[in-house]
């Protein structure tokens, strides 16, 4: 059905290995075209998954281009569960070059971007999410990131999405069954039965769907804005979050979405700062915020860390400061961040108070110092929602279109619950059963018609 | 003896897959305590060289942090020489380190740069040149780097070091023998054949040190300067050269040696073209040959582009910095250039015939047209000598240390035939041929003394 293809899967530089993956019915046939094994005879001939070094030459002019190992792994036990071969070669530019070159020889064709993975996706390796958490994974450059997309990587999603469309499968069977045999009324207790699956399911993916926000917030991060008056100390806790003991992701090619913000990796929840220039030179865009673009910055964020200058009575100028970024950013979480703790504090309690009112969350800390960065850890950490979830392990999902199909499939169950409890007819109940399936079953990539059609048949008694 | 190391062995960055070995004594104990087979089991229970599917673990906490291959080689049969273990993760940044972390924290320590080419080497699994040709091909970025490095891990420079030290070997248990035992004399056939064998070794060791040309035009790359008249066309040559269809290899990190130097692949040979911005600037340093900085340039350059405008009759300015050039640089090898090809010749031959009598080659091209540049790529051929030898299969000498070694090997089995053929004792004969041989051995770093002994006693009959 594919061809035969071949790619570079390690990262491209220099280095002291790098592997050539080919996958397709011929990836045997290839391999053997272009690795002499040192034993002797065919590698092909080789047991499946048997390491064997030897002689990876040019098929067009036998010339002998390095020496590596070889392994073979059979369909369907192979990451794309085609036949594979994976030839390792001194990881130098040149001889990598030479050695995939040597696998186009040999009759593989270039693999496109993400083609390995996309047929053990087809194959059935792997699920969609599965998929999307391999890119997400490879992609990852925190800790969390890597455990979020490790978990998924490993089915964590797909374990947590498979009961809820298996419940919903035997829904839409009863119901078929029902309006195929009229006969045989399904009853009140049906019905009820029926709504009491429906509800268990809705309340499945509404404590799926609520994993978004942890989710996001480790997968692309949290666009965060940092506010305060001048002098609050703004760009200190800007520089405290970018030097701190976490990675900053800034300097990684690929990683960074928007070259114009600075990430800072905060207790493993990564920090999109808006417009760091402005940040940087100290003239934070909200010390501007009657300016129509500062009002956009803050009304983006998903994170304000809200910087008042705690050795100071509270002013007003602070409170109106505030109030605005409450009304420009409704739905966002507010950090309340009382700076330099190194100082006497005002003592007056009026700057708690007042900030016990208007954001999520009130810390102490000493930018300048470094004190109390643990605090603002943790309160990112509550922000993001990583304090109640082990992404490692648990099911989360991080991706919109994830949460856009969830938010589908519930939105359809809610309305054929109303439909089942209001008496209309079987069909309209069965469309919106079958919608919320199939939005259920996309999140996996999966194909919906056939998986019911045998639902059916295995609910049916042998001989009927 | 050593301890058990870790490192990623692929390229940093991002890819499919990542690569971690371990090698040592614990390699397999420390994988087995970071990765669990799919199957169940230990990985070290499983045969040598087989591909294991499993689950990446961090031996601290359990969490499994990747699923990945996992692959033990059992020493001697593994590149190190000792027990290996390899370890494939997805090849994302953070995922690589995690599993390396797990390395770690499994027992392992980290390796330190070549630790496992070194460790291949003490384990002689690799001689001196082949490790220093692993480190050559790790650095190639051009096809004739990745053949000249690959012929020298398989072994082609240790084969041709071989029969000569085995010869001087042989020679010098016949001198041994002869000073140990004064009665049996050695005669003056004896001496003869000994001279003969010393004389064979002198020519071999000459053979092998003339390649050394070669090897370091292609491994090391030609120091060039390009000279000419104003307007000659330089520049041209310059971005015909750096334009060429073969690679740029300015732009690739840690390849360029010289950061003020262009290099540029012309037929497999890297030409390091001095003082860039000189040329680009059109402002040649040839221009001002007078100067003394100008005369330093060529004066360094194994090889001169002599450009002239073919086009116009022979001026005596060019004739007058021709001369210029030879002087300043005796040994360099000169390419006369005769550029514009592309316009009428100016067609007296005078031209020809001045440079026949200065330059080492002749050739016409367009530089601006781009016509000729195989004419140059054959040139720069016969200027580097790989026109002939055939690098991926000949043996071949790269490096000073080398040439430096066989050097010394040649002067000092020159300095035995002498003394040798006036008859002087056998005693000093004896000394010069063990440093010959020492230098020969050396080359790939094998230990002389074990040998001359096992040697003698191999020529010693059973009994005696």
């Amino acid at each position: 059905m594919f061809h035969t293809v071949a790619a570079v899967s390690t990262p491209p530089g220099k280095g002291g290995v790098a592997l050539i993956r080919i996958s397709g019915e011929e990836a045997a046939a290839v391999a053997d075209r272009m690795f002499i094994p040192l034993q002797g005879g065919k590698l092909s001939d080789q047991p499946p998954r048997r390491a064997v070094f030897g002689s990876i030459i040019s098929p067009d002019t036998g010339e002998i281009l390095d020496t590596g190992v070889a392994v073979i792994f059979r369909a369907p036990a192979s990451y794309t569960g085609e036949d594979t071969a994976e030839i390792s070669c001194h990881g130098g530019v040149a001889v990598t070059r030479a050695t995939l070159a040597a696998a186009f020889a040999a009759g593989a064709e270039p693999a496109g971007p993400g083609d390995f993975t996309r047929r053990a996706f087809v194959n059935g390796k792997l699920t969609l999410t599965e998929a999307e958490a391999v890119g997400l994974l490879i992609d990852a450059d925190t800790e969390s990131r890597r455990a979020l997309a490790s978990g998924a990587v490993r089915g964590n999603l797909t374990r947590a999405l498979d009961p809820i469309g298996d419940a919903l499968s035997r829904v839409l069977s009863a119901i078929y069954a029902a309006i195929d045999y009229p006969d045989e009324d399904i009853g009140d207790e049906g019905e009820r039965e029926i709504a009491g699956v429906i509800r268990a399911s809705m309340a499945d993916i509404d404590r799926l769907a609520a994993t978004y926000k942890t989710g996001s917030a480790i997968a692309q991060g949290i666009p965060t804005a940092i506010a305060g008056l001048p002098n609050s100390g703004k760009s200190s806790l800007y520089n405290a979050l970018l030097g701190s003991d976490d990675a900053i992701v800034t300097d990684i090619p690929g990683t960074t979405r928007d070259v114009l913000s600075a990430q800072a990796d905060v207790g493993g929840v990564t920090l999109c700062l808006a417009d760091t220039a402005g940040i940087r030179d100290g003239t934070d865009t909200v010390e501007m915020i009657g300016v129509e673009r500062a009002r956009q910055k803050i009304a983006q964020a998903a994170l304000v860390l809200l910087v008042c200058d705690a050795s100071q009575p509270l002013h007003e100028d602070f409170c109106t400061l505030a109030r605005d970024v409450r009304e420009s950013a409704p739905a966002a979480h507010i950090i309340a961040v009382m700076n330099k703790s190194d100082l006497p504090a005002a003592g007056d309690g009026e700057t708690e108070k007042f900030l016990g009112g208007v954001a999520d969350d009130v810390i102490r800390i000493s930018a300048k110092r470094g004190d109390g960065m643990d605090a603002l850890r943790a309160a990112v950490a509550r922000a993001a929602g990583t304090d109640m979830l082990d992404v490692s392990s648990d099911a989360v999902i991080w991706d919109a279109r994830q949460q856009a199909a969830l938010h589908r499939a519930y939105t359809s169950l809610s309305e054929a619950e109303t439909a089942l409890c209001a008496g209309e007819p079987l069909d309209a109940v069965c469309m919106l059963c079958e919608n919320a399936l199939s939005e259920i079953r996309g999140v996996d990539g999966r194909a919906v018609d056939e998986e019911i059609v045998a639902g059916i048949f295995a609910r049916f008694c042998v001989g009927k």
